[in-house]
């Protein structure tokens, strides 16, 4: 439970900021308004919290995102308004779908303003609730730092959730504010012994086995477990689909992704007789087809749950493993890497060598490129070890908030020497691009590959499952091409250094040169255009 | 009400289009995503609708507003999903406050999926029931017509509103859907004559009275009216603050708006006795403030609402001038214009009478320049007519997007003469910067003034009354100038021809080359910083 901390006058603000020191956070990633002016003087009077600013709330909620991704901690986010909020909500739902732990402070109108209904009124309440995992609205000074403390426990709970704390602009500006200190989170929960004994029964009943696998169950330190499991009982590990944070690269497990088009995931899935879920949702798809099914998993399955979203994946694991009698193995060598052409126009598998050879140890990888990012499968195995990070709630516009947010986790863990490199579609790099410019303000090691293929490549082969041609309208949906958008302008004007490749050796050539650059970088990767 | 409009066998997607054109709307502003692939190919099949694409949803939101109010007619939006929407709420928020009306589509899993909550479901119903003023969730193809025709019916009823209608990706694919063709929507309603009788007796009392106008009070052919009201019983005329729409120019009524400072509105409204309201709330704070209040008229101030915002405001001002026996006057000649210094560095007068100067005659003016535009007053009334846009929600983010739309609206109605004039401050451009490349893609003439002040200068104003100097973190929420934006760059990036100016000579010269090109055009106005 949440404590008074200090019994020292303060403003509501204040104790707020008190609180959130007392609870760990150290970053609050920011677009202020009007009516969080007095948190951000709040800010400048207590130190210990560093602000970055973001262009534009989706930007600011996906730095969020990116910040806990890799460090575990919850970073803050300060927004303005329902509106301010709203712009913030599809970037909040990526990071719900990865089970990323994030404080959002949403400052919002004075208490008796909002009857008015003031030309920047909105339910923000409506909103909030809608969208995030844990929310609360402050109702005076004197409870801000109880209300504070239980959103950033709730920031913290398991494995991490998004709370949202709307704070009044009078809670803010206004004496009597008492601040608390937050308890420690709560573990993940205890897995349930009945389900580790179902799924060992299952596992040596010799019936084919799928293990797929959540964000807390791929961490790199469970990888000799995870080979023993395979190598043990014959089942296949897979991952989820919504992996927040994966280990790849030498010495780390190959763990295939349940495919994303549904006819190629639901015959991988076809073989198995059991399936078992490691903190993770059952394979469903994107999208539901007409003729197709939901789930994916063959109907008959028999599908184990050994532990639950909140639950402790590594518990649950070893658990698994010594009623199984299995032991750690070494991670197995990877089959020999593919050797594709390395020179001439860019491929998506010239790409991904190219890009899985150059990778420095222990980059940082953020992947939203789904069209043309097939080919890193085949390489990546022989890459050097590094964290990717995918785009988990299929809303766009993820990856460049994402790699930013990344990048300011990696320095405050003070590893300002992990190297981020966002592999970005161009369709959903226009979503927010403004975060080229958090990239620039805050000298970030960020080298952004923009895969450019002038289209909306993914609604290309969406639409062809219409089983029409696109005619005019529909071709103009799908094209980016008119004009052709020059992106290393773009990268320039918001202080992004930038340069264009047409061809695998310049992409070489040109990747050298961005990861060797201390700060941001953008290469306009040229893709030859489809559609 | 809705009636059957065809019995040809069609699917829910081909429905809904037959039912979009048949209720007038000829214009569709999109980002799609799968789910909506089977609308955009029954769009291509039939007809009668142009898709205009943006490249983020707060682009797609805004252009539909600034559509409606040049065209007065609702059009269609095409968005994906929770998220999607999501995107385009803010902007949705500024169309609510205009009463722009807006058929919103918001494609949605197919309706049997949602239940396994796959990573793309958000609570869409919780998001739409928040922000639109009428929405619903189609649930069969059968009702697909009946449902978009009220949703065109709503959009359209009165002076407008925002609808939200969800599609279910299966109740766009499937068949036996059934067109409806909408009925005229409602005119606003009749106002009330007890009110009339009011508002006349308060005017003939001798006590001072200010007349606060809304949209559809201050259009171009009411003017003389209101003159000879004010003119007969000595009322003070003024802007709403949140005026959609306001014919401006030479021979146009001069009505200066609320103030937006708080105290300044308040000394200006504190002379009246009587308050009388035409189609628009009372004068609201935008915020409340320590110490302040949120109504901004003196507290013992008689308000009157002569018509509410359902309400015609023509036949309310019509019966008032009748009861009152007060005729239609020629508007009065506005003072002299001053002479503002025009060469040097650009100030805010001196921008402002550059501007006037150049507007070509039935511009349209979008203003998103709040700190830097407060020139404007002074020389507008010597400007030739043009219509004077503004952001009115305070949802900031919404002038580029609006400008595109209106371009679009004026094309839309056989008016591509017509210019369309943005005035954007550079921290809200950052918002929807992606909305140039609809510009350029539709080949628009629209003409960008980027206020360019490396700041969010509003928020020093609003930061200085917490009565603090900004300490380095405050200073660092409010600057735009590490690094500095170079928006040209950006606006070429998108396809936007750009230039820079630092003197009002060179700012003559750029707009002179801006206003006669035939697309699109940005011009960095480059003041000096704040801050």
């Amino acid at each position: 439970m949440a404590q008074d901390q200090t019994g020292q006058p303060q403003t509501g603000a204040e104790a707020l900021v008190h609180t959130l020191i007392a609870g760990g956070v150290d970053t609050c990633f920011a677009n202020p308004g009007t009516s969080e002016m007095h948190f951000v003087a709040a800010l400048d009077r207590i130190p210990g919290i560093r602000c970055v600013l973001g262009l534009q709330e989706n930007v600011v909620t996906g730095m969020a995102d990116g910040y806990f991704r890799v460090t575990g901690r919850p970073a803050a986010t300060l927004l303005h308004c329902g509106p301010g909020y709203a712009n913030g909500i599809a970037n909040l739902h990526n990071a719900r779908r990865a089970g990323s732990g994030i404080v959002n402070i949403v400052g919002d109108h004075a208490v008796a303003h909002v009857a008015h209904d003031s030309p920047l009124t909105a339910d923000v309440d409506a909103l909030v609730g809608a969208t995030a995992e844990w929310h609360a609205f402050s109702t005076a000074p004197e409870r801000i730092g109880i209300d504070a403390a239980r959103a950033i426990e709730a920031a913290g709970d398991g494995y991490g959730q998004v709370a949202a704390l709307v704070l009044p602009a009078d809670i803010s500006w206004s004496a009597g504010g008492v601040s608390a200190r937050p308890a420690v989170p709560r573990p993940p929960r205890v897995p349930d012994p009945a389900m580790i004994g179902r799924t060992a029964r299952a596992l040596r009943s010799g019936r084919r086995a799928v293990i797929i696998l959540g964000t807390p169950a791929v961490a790199a330190d469970l990888h000799p477990l995870l080979a023993g499991l395979a190598a043990a009982t014959g089942a296949t590990l897979m991952g989820s689909s919504t992996i927040a944070r994966q280990p790849r690269g030498r010495g780390r497990l190959v763990l295939p992704a349940v495919p994303y088009p549904v006819d190629d995931a639901i015959a991988r899935l076809d073989p198995f007789d059991v399936v078992v879920l490691v903190n993770c949702p059952p394979p469903i798809g994107f999208f539901l087809y007409p003729g197709r099914r939901s789930l994916l998993h063959r109907p008959d399955a028999d599908v184990l749950v050994l532990s639950r979203a909140d639950q402790d994946a590594a518990a649950a694991l070893h658990a698994l493993a010594s009623e199984l009698g299995v032991a750690p193995l070494p991670v197995p060598a990877p089959p020999a890497a593919p050797v594709p052409e390395l020179s001439g126009p860019i491929t998506p598998a010239g790409f991904a060598a190219v890009v899985a050879e150059a990778l420095p140890a222990e980059a940082i990888v953020v992947n939203e490129a789904i069209t043309l990012g097939g080919g890193f499968a085949a390489v990546m195995p022989h890459a050097a070890p590094c964290d990717w990070l995918t785009v988990t709630g299929g809303a766009i516009g993820g990856g460049l908030p994402l790699a930013t947010g990344a990048a300011i986790g990696a320095r405050a863990d003070g590893r300002s020497d992990r190297r981020v490199v966002t592999l970005q579609a161009d369709g959903s790099a226009a979503y927010t691009i403004q975060a080229l410019w958090t990239q620039a303000r805050e000298s970030l090691p960020v080298t952004t590959l923009l895969l450019n293929n002038r289209a909306y490549a993914i609604l290309l082969g969406e639409y062809a499952k219409v089983g029409a041609e696109p005619g005019p309208t529909a071709r103009d949906m799908m094209s980016l091409d008119r004009p052709a958008i020059d992106w290393s302008a773009i990268a320039r004007g918001f202080g992004v250094a930038a340069e264009a490749v047409a061809t695998l050796e310049d992409l070489a050539a040109a990747l050298k040169r961005a990861l060797s650059h201390p700060g941001p970088m953008l290469v306009d990767v040229r893709f030859p255009q489809e559609g």
